[in-house]
């Protein structure tokens, strides 16, 4: 669907989230209304992961020995990594790596600080670019080769039960988030051929783009011991043994804004949800050669008021049409705009007209904070449920192959189905499908929409991004 | 003064700023609490900023080609500029720099973005992470190989006067940032061979070390049109001709930091100023027999309204020595801590503790937000009027070379003195004195210390970082 594409690559533009012209593939710049949105969406993160985490920053370049410590890990990234070869003239000793993502960069520390069991369990987290030598068609904020908004966790315990518990945390703190902008998600173990290189499993949240592909905008991984193993983390128990530690992680990148800017998004453009919109509230005054300076100061008052009030507000006082401002603040993403006319304001009152619906309801100006922090809880809860919806209503579930071989082709969506579990079967499936498996479900009985045998678990199929 | 240095290298360890064993040299982790002061440093900085710039993130990498473009500017950096060559097992086709600084980075996009007079001034800031491949002694905040905390400012303007004059506001912004840390500074503008690569003038502020070495904390330049030239950078004038835009550009550095740690710190650890304290207030019970679970019911309980009242605030409930928590807490640099035993209960009171003073009050529980916000302004007024005072104090007036140099090597310090402005006389000065000229000030008026000509300048000396 090359509409959707270009309606992406075109509202990325308009509405000055991302120049795309910067002169290296893959690489682009956060134009100052972008960084806004994407400030306020690691706002809302920070605030649900510091209740229990702490945030660091550790280097971005690897030195090429540690990089290549767990064979696994370096195979899964060794076609993706940038070099640094050179400082000014002279070469480097030791090549050093662009993080890919910071496993290797932050478990030689972790060897240093782990000491006791009362030092456990520890859990990190930094925000960081990361890079990787993307060979693929590259496309801003979904698959690029510098990664500018990588939200990496990592998380230490003293047993394999309490890492366990923790990726189920971290999938309640991912959902927490993506409710928190609306974003509908699919909740799935990755297949093992299709898990982070060197976990024992790998949890994901796909969302489903308006194009029909799906997108993975988060991962939850449990790591086991393997790292802990090669970079030497252990810890002290109560009984005075050293034990290696179990690990998590778990990542959100730039993908998280894509798909708050593709669901949401409307033909008139950005549709945001109000806690991430650069402005949730723009007031504009309708200006008739009569009270003009009436409606302008109330203007100014109504503004003054909504700052106290913590709202993020602008007042366009620009001398151009109210059409005018409308294509643009609706293009832009607004979730609600305030008219005050001369007639308004003989009646105390405001037009507020929301941006997900087109309603205009009359608010009484007095008061109006309440009326509109209410229509901003609405608007969240509308988007949510109207994405929601749309995602629901493209998962199908499909009994054969050849069923499901011609609804992804007819339809593309979600292809639900029973699967036995096993990898041969799994790989033979998307073979005769040509579509990714992108993850299972436990729990539900059936018989393999393969293989035919016992069925324990539920799978999805998908074309993804 | 090996102890300076000792006591920086000890505290970063023990108050677990920076973690100095990541295996680069010059590149290091910040911990939990550095990471804390750290932000909170920032979000001072970006109040000030987000008053009228706008916050932007561009790219890391800078192709070989846009790098090499500006010959002067090219030439101050090429020593120090990492290089990337592969990605992945391939060679790229072009090498990629990590930014040394972003001037490169975004000109070529300001050329696109620049259209009409209507659309200057236009000023934008990122904070990023910037390298420098440094050949001399690394040392952790001061110089390093990754500045994870780089602030630059990039503004652009129609004519060279409103260049100058945003020279002049950046000045003063940074006046207002490091008055909000209490740091002094004296700003000068640098000798023309020490001025920013490829810059009309630089202004420098620097600031004294308790080693009695100056540090440049913190830099302005005017570039005038040089940039514009070489990248193009035009604008049409209200009569409809093309012109080349006139720019400025400003940044500190993790140094900010460093001079926050090192001025403001004692024997006994770190002493913050409050707006930077990762925690400002310290609860700590007294706890004996009696009333114990009183004492604590009463410490929780002003937890609770001093987070209420938006302090960031701490209990210390663990079963230790109440010496070895203010033991702890001081070398953190809380600002106050805040004691609470039975008999203060019985009195309705707790005894507040300041870092900076060590003073003790008593204070009534009830209206204690009151207190403590006017013990925490009072902070800073007497970390900033202290650190004043004894830079003041090492600056000193020499007459003759002779004097300078045996004040340098006697008590180090910034020497003041007289000088004509020539360039020649001017390396002349700094070969003699063994000692760099850190800039000049207009005004006043004398003999050069050297040459003996009319001097317009007062210039000054210093050992620097």
């Amino acid at each position: 669907m090359t509409e959707f594409s270009e309606w992406f690559h075109n509202i990325l533009e308009e509405a000055e989230i991302i120049d795309q012209r910067y002169p290296v593939k893959g690489m682009h710049v956060w134009m100052p209304h972008g960084f806004m949105i994407r400030k306020n969406t690691l706002k809302i993160l920070r605030r649900i992961l510091d209740r229990d985490h702490e945030e660091v920053l550790f280097p971005l370049l690897v030195p090429e020995d540690e990089l290549a410590k767990e064979a696994i890990h370096v195979k899964g990234f060794e076609d993706e990594v940038y070099w640094v070869t050179h400082g000014g003239l002279s070469q480097l000793q030791r090549k050093l790596a662009l993080r890919p993502t910071s496993e290797t960069v932050m478990y030689p520390m972790f060897a240093l600080w782990v000491r006791s069991h009362t030092d456990l369990p520890m859990r990190f987290y930094q925000v960081v670019n990361t890079f990787r030598y993307e060979t693929k068609h590259t496309r801003p904020l979904i698959r690029v080769r510098e990664i500018t908004t990588f939200k990496e966790a990592h998380t230490i315990h003293a047993t394999a039960s309490e890492a366990e518990e923790q990726v189920e945390r971290a999938v309640e703190i991912y959902k927490e988030f993506f409710d928190s902008l609306g974003i509908p998600y699919l909740i799935t173990r990755r297949p093992p051929w299709d898990k982070f290189p060197g976990s024992e499993y790998t949890v994901a949240f796909d969302t489903l783009m308006p194009d029909g592909k799906t997108l993975q905008i988060g991962t939850v991984h449990n790591l086991g011991q393997t790292f802990a193993r090669t970079f030497e983390i252990k810890f002290e128990t109560p009984d005075g043994d050293h034990e290696y530690v179990h690990q998590t992680c778990y990542g959100l990148s730039d993908r998280v804004i894509a798909s708050v800017i593709a669901i949401h998004g409307d033909e008139s453009g950005l549709c945001l949800p109000p806690e991430v919109a650069a402005h949730q509230v723009v007031i504009v005054p309708i200006i008739f050669k009569k009270a003009a300076e009436e409606v302008m100061e109330a203007c100014r008052d109504l503004r003054s008021r909504l700052e106290a009030a913590g709202f993020r507000v602008h007042l366009d006082d620009r001398d151009i049409r109210a059409g005018r401002k409308y294509y643009e603040w609706e293009m832009r993403g607004v979730p609600l705009r305030v008219e005050i006319g001369p007639r308004d304001l003989e009646k105390g009152a405001a037009v507020i007209s929301r941006r997900d619906t087109g309603e205009k309801v009359t608010a009484d100006l007095q008061g109006i904070e309440e009326t509109l922090r209410e229509l901003m809880d609405d608007i969240l809860e509308n988007l949510r449920t109207g994405a929601w919806e749309r995602m629901e209503s493209e998962i199908r579930e499909a009994e054969t192959l050849e069923e499901a071989s011609r609804i992804i082709d007819e339809k593309r969506g979600i292809i639900s189905f029973m699967w036995c579990g096993e990898e041969e079967c799994g790989m033979d499936v998307e073979e005769k499908v040509r579509v990714d498996i992108l993850g299972i479900q436990e729990g539900g009985s059936g018989t393999c929409i393969n293989c035919g045998r016992e069925a324990p678990y539920r799978a999805y199929l998908a074309r993804t991004y």
